[in-house]
């Protein structure tokens, strides 16, 4: 088999960890697999960098920043080829330039327009083991570019995806997905599989292990990733395409996200066409905009509400302001939470929703928006009773059976 | 005038540091001149990934080591980058590859052996300051090299010949290149210019401003190098063609080198060849002799003594060894120094050498071997003399006047 490995921050956070991963790459090959190994920098240390940047400029140049960020990951990826081939494994460093990653040119956001494997293939053709540098690439020009936070992810997934790999494993110092945050709820459970889409509601709302962006590209390339801990031995979670077997399983986990502040805008002049200039004029100042809801009035005006992430908050308060006379007033709260139940097994079970909204009722939990989609409910509710929303929506659907 | 500046580790050591040398770079801009500046690791930083590298191979492999040492210079070009921008100065930072150096593929110590100065010259025609990356390059592969010890320095020396430059600036924490070291000699003075061939003489020797090889680059390319602190404002010193002027200094300087051993052979046999023999044997095994002796033998037996760098003293041992009887016994000694009056003043004034020798006799000072060549006059003496031999002939040549 041909596998792509990938290591996070923490897992190379010291020289001991990179020591520990190396011995689990060296088990991995004398399995008999062909390997190629992603790495981030370690942990710590594009943060350090970014720190050093900022002495100088508080808006450093894009270009520079991924010549600066993109060296922690060099380090990785020639430290652990050493420790590989100390243990008698031959192996071989790559920048990204070197594996073939070739980006567009957004600085410290590029998207990998594509891989040219052939150096990566005559390595694993030769038996070595490929450590490739993750987050980085270069641009038609030859810049440096890297990917954003989650980059490395990324690369491996596109890495996988490129050389049809068998599977992609993403360590951390996680063991795989759980039904919810263990630290919130500690019947939480690991699930064994998840499809892409349950795993991208999940991430998107709040699941911090893998990156929307990886989920995306994997379900586009159809890499199967399997999330792992480097720390403790196991299965991990199968994320891959919805199969037979997983409709089964109704729900398969509750996400909670604290990050989103409701908007509510009164009395909107209600002339058609109002509500898509608003929201054209969020999308301009790039201002994400998630769960929408819009009361039809009585008295010629509308009530429209909407989340965005607290950190933009203040933009949208800006370009709300632009519309004046339009609207008769309106309201911000931070202090809300989004509790959102995801399952695959939704789209044939009716029934779903209520459960959520029966068992939030029970409590006297009140919903003050709602919103739906084939695999997911999302509920926004007072923050404070964002913990107990959880436990209670996680015993409601047996997630701890 | 286009000048390249080099700064060494000492001077990017830290934030406070590299905002200096942005300091420094801003002034020369807008004092009219182009620039592509050098920049080295920040000092420590290298040592430091070498030992995280021999935590995993007390012999890591050459390659992998390229990629790891390579990341130092890069961090110190992206932020010296940042920092001129942020001044108002455009910048832009390369890499070794991105700045067109290419080299042979001896990692650890590449030669550069071409540089496409394309890319640096449209920034430069942009009115851009370029800011490189030192010490490194690509090979035909596209494998990234390192260039040894110094290796900035030959950056910065092959980079102003390839542009052309007026002149190469190479900062350090020393102000310039002097008589001798002025912790043995407090009375030395710093020299205003000095030949190529001394400077050589005086590098090899001891005098640890400029590497060998970046000098010697210089001479063949017929840059002008000018050494400076970047710590104080001042001349510095000019290392360039030795130029009619020079010839009234008969002596430049007075190098001291400690880390020399000396072996002596006795009663070897006295056959054609046997001396080639032997060094041929130490060239093989990349051992370093610097100074030889023979005495001519009456009992059909000759004595040959020679130097070798104290670190290859355990090799010259084993290597010596091989010739069993051809050798009747044989002597170590490491407490010995060597002083070298280094001139080109030499060439066409006779007498310099019988100075020296006068002036360590007269303060019973033995010299146990002599080498002269055009511009140098080399002894070697019991090491506990050295600094009072230095004094002795910096006092003789008048060097304080």
């Amino acid at each position: 088999m041909l596998i792509v490995q990938k290591y996070g921050g923490t897992s190379v956070g010291d020289l001991e960890r990179i020591e520990n991963v190396a011995r689990r790459v060296a088990a991995a090959r004398e399995a008999g697999h062909d390997l190629v190994v992603v790495v981030s920098a370690m942990s710590g240390e594009t943060n350090k960098l970014i720190e050093y940047a900022h002495h100088f400029s508080p808006n450093p140049s894009k270009r520079e920043m991924d010549i600066l960020l993109s060296s922690g990951e060099r380090v990785t990826a020639s430290l652990l080829a050493i420790a590989l081939q100390e243990m008698g494994h031959p192996a071989v460093a790559m920048t990204g330039r070197q594996a073939g990653i070739r980006t567009d040119d957004t600085h410290m956001f590029a998207r990998i327009e594509e891989i040219n494997t052939d150096a990566m293939r005559s390595h694993i053709d030769a038996g070595e083991i490929v450590v490739v540098a993750g987050f980085q690439g270069i641009d038609q020009q030859g810049n440096v570019t890297t990917l954003g936070r989650g980059g490395s992810d990324l690369s491996a997934v596109a890495i996988a995806g490129a050389l049809g790999a068998d599977a992609c494993e993403i360590y951390s110092d996680v063991d795989g997905i759980y039904t919810t945050d263990p630290r919130i709820e500690p019947r939480a459970k690991k699930l064994d599989r998840i499809s892409y889409d349950e795993m991208l509601e999940l991430a998107s709302l709040g699941a911090k292990v893998l990156q929307s962006r990886s989920v995306e590209l994997a379900k586009k390339m159809g890499v199967t990733i399997i999330a792992k801990s480097s720390f403790v031995d196991g299965e991990g979670t199968i994320i891959t395409e919805e199969v037979e077997g997983m409709e089964a399983v109704m729900v398969s986990g509750i996400a909670l996200d604290r990050n989103q502040a409701r908007v509510s805008l009164r009395e909107v002049t209600d002339r058609p066409g109002v509500a898509a200039e608003i929201f054209s004029k969020l999308a301009e100042e790039q201002i994400n905009v998630d769960m929408i809801i819009q009361n039809a009035s009585t008295d010629g005006t509308t009530n429209l509400g909407f989340t965005v992430p607290q950190s933009e908050l203040e933009q949208a308060r800006e370009a709300i302001a632009a519309f004046g006379d339009e609207i008769g007033g309106i309201d911000f709260d931070e202090k809300i939470a989004k509790v959102s139940v995801v399952g695959v097994g939704m789209k044939s079970h009716s029934g779903v929703a209520a459960t959520a909204f029966s068992a939030l009722a029970d409590n006297n939990i009140n919903i003050e928006m709602i919103s739906t989609s084939e695999i997911k409910v999302s509920m926004v509710i007072d923050e404070k009773y964002a913990e107990l929303a959880v436990r209670v929506l996680h015993d409601a659907y047996k997630l701890d059976a």
